[in-house]
């Protein structure tokens, strides 16, 4: 990672404003589900291994991931105690270090199931897993039509597997006119109580990431699986999500332009009158989309500044002419995300969605953890952590 | 990194490949031409330290980053010999580690000189640095409508240095209709010409990245600046460049779909018939761009299979309806950029340029350098290097 000096661009995570985002869902959720908190993809870019900790802190007990090593990460992070689930499960020949880790495989796959058992026998022990059941995504588990099978000719499998979660995914929760939630519900339920009929214990059931949970109580079942709403980036009406990161990009050069002047590769953009560029350290190899060449913009204080000309590999260029010379003097940054700008803003855009949007922050950023100590007084500003 | 086993997919990066794209542009300079090797944001985001060390021994003896971390990197990587500019020039304070590492920076404003120079003095010692003028980019450098006040008021101040290269930037090379490239290299020559009476010896002087270098011999100067040709990058009918990247994605689970069966979030593809989906393990989380979603396409073999359903975070859905059935079989995974499909197609289906494309290459994939043996028989393959 870049040092603060040196780096173009400082990315502020707001570890108390995730937290107080994880409490939040948990606040809406009913009584006795477990809120466990998706921490994939690095914690959706966001640093698994800072965030994981902090959550648990708070109170939370599961974590989900999608690979044996984030899930190996996050063991590292976190400790013996929290639950982990892997939801690609294991590929072949991994399933030592499910086992050495202590983490749960979704199994996704008749093979996934198969290999599965034949460790387990082989280990002379049941170890425990997930089955992940595909009720409308197309995308992973076993598909809904063919769950019969698996509770046909597969149920002594079933039977001897350790089943400790039995999950779906929703594909459309974020409609609530979509009737395709309710069709996955009706799925769902159904294969809970074929299982129920099968297996003299009873595993844990879930469905609901964060959009899940605000389609009511009849989808939360015994844990829900936020992952957006933790990270601020679901748009919902129902609760006030904090954001969590702001992003400023240092000025590094300030220079008049003449009217006429153009900018950047291919001179996409020629000054209408004389006015002034600010150059800052951030570009595309950041993972600032070059889709906000001569669109996006950011702020200097309360003053937008447009990005101008081409987005770079390593510097963007705005348009700081509306800034007043007092204000353009003391600026340092511009403000990317921040007070005046979201995720939401970028994406909208770029024509993406804010989960890409955060998961493309990169690393040559600076990045400072802010606000975990949630009892510091606001404004103390951002102790590293 | 991921391991292979566990990684979703496997990015195989071909050193030979670039050191060949290298060699290829070295031939096609005029004699005497230092070729350089940019390898700023992590060599385009392939990894600098294990790209460069390559280049090294393939003669090339001089190197460009971005920031200071990046050329205390590849310092690091390459040993005390070569040369290393970094471009954007010292964040004030950072001048003592340009010294420890020997990296020569690139001065880009009054500021940045001023505070050169009053380290130097500090240091009794007249440490060596480049000088970058705005030529036409309107992005970093000295402006120049500016370069008047340095060759006068600031003269003295220019003759304290000690300047080992003297740098601008084309903004429009690829455009060879442009007029903008004689522009600029008419400041340039102008810069070049006021320099040479100002200073008592003679700095090496460079304008051009890969694209200048095809503009012709007067904007070659002492020393070429190539990334992108390095890298494949760079469309060209001058020369044959390389390919340098291959991407595979694991194929995960495959599933039949029934006539009118929806796919992933939003459902927003639906089967018009029945067929077969393969699911791989690569997403937006890896960099995969979301815009692919039902528009991008694999191959498995030489059979083209579409993306369906929005490309979600870990994980992108494909309609292998189409693959015969033995073929499907054995199919491990998805090619997504190989022989059949290139950066740059990918780059046209995602409104992006080549240049994005490669440095969003996240470090998900299992990351594999092939090809650094020159010699090795053609097609023995994958030894990490």
């Amino acid at each position: 990672m870049m040092n603060k000096q040196d780096a173009g661009a400082i990315l502020s995570i707001n570890v108390g404003a995730i937290v107080s985002n994880w409490k939040e869902l948990s606040s809406y959720v009913p009584d006795g589900v477990d809120v466990s908190a998706v921490v994939k993809s690095n914690a959706y870019g966001l640093g698994a291994v800072k965030i994981a900790p902090s959550l648990q802190r708070a109170g939370c007990k599961t974590f989900f991931v999608a690979y044996l090593e984030e899930g190996i990460e996050i063991r590292r992070a976190v400790g013996a105690e929290p639950h982990i689930f892997v939801l690609h499960g294991p590929a072949k020949g991994t399933e030592g270090e499910f086992i050495s880790y202590n983490l749960t495989p979704i199994l996704n796959t008749f093979e996934q199931i198969d290999n599965w058992i034949a460790y387990s026998v082989s280990a002379e022990h049941k170890f425990p897993c997930g089955i992940h059941f595909d009720t409308g995504m197309s995308r992973l588990g076993i598909p809904t039509k063919e769950a019969e099978e698996l509770f046909g000719t597969y149920s002594d499998k079933l039977k001897s597997l350790n089943i400790s979660l039995v999950m779906s995914h929703l594909a459309s929760p974020d409609d609530k006119e979509s009737p395709q939630s309710a069709k996955q519900l009706f799925h769902f339920t159904k294969i809970k109580s074929a299982l129920t009929d099968i297996l003299d214990y009873s595993p844990l059931y879930s469905l609901s990431a964060t959009a899940g949970i605000f389609l009511g109580k009849d989808y939360a079942f015994d844990i829900v699986r936020p992952g957006a709403g933790i990270y601020g980036i679901h748009d919902t009406d129902e609760l006030k999500l904090k954001s969590v990161v702001a992003l400023d990009a240092k000025i590094l050069q300030i220079q008049s332009a003449d009217v006429g002047q153009s900018v950047g590769y291919g001179a996409t953009y020629t000054f209408k009158k004389d006015g002034k560029i600010a150059t800052a350290g951030i570009g595309y190899g950041d993972g600032f989309s070059r889709q906000l060449s001569n669109k996006g913009f950011g702020y200097i204080g309360d003053f937008k500044v447009p990005i101008i000309g081409r987005v770079s590999m390593d510097l963007t260029t705005f348009d700081v002419s509306e800034v007043p010379e007092d204000v353009l003097a003391n600026a340092q940054s511009i403000e990317i995300i921040g007070s005046h700008r979201t995720i939401f803003d970028i994406a909208r855009e770029t024509g993406s969605i804010s989960y890409e949007i955060l998961d493309s922050l990169k690393n040559r950023y600076y990045r400072q953890y802010v606000g975990e100590v949630l009892q510091m007084p606001l404004g103390a500003g951002s102790g590293e952590v």
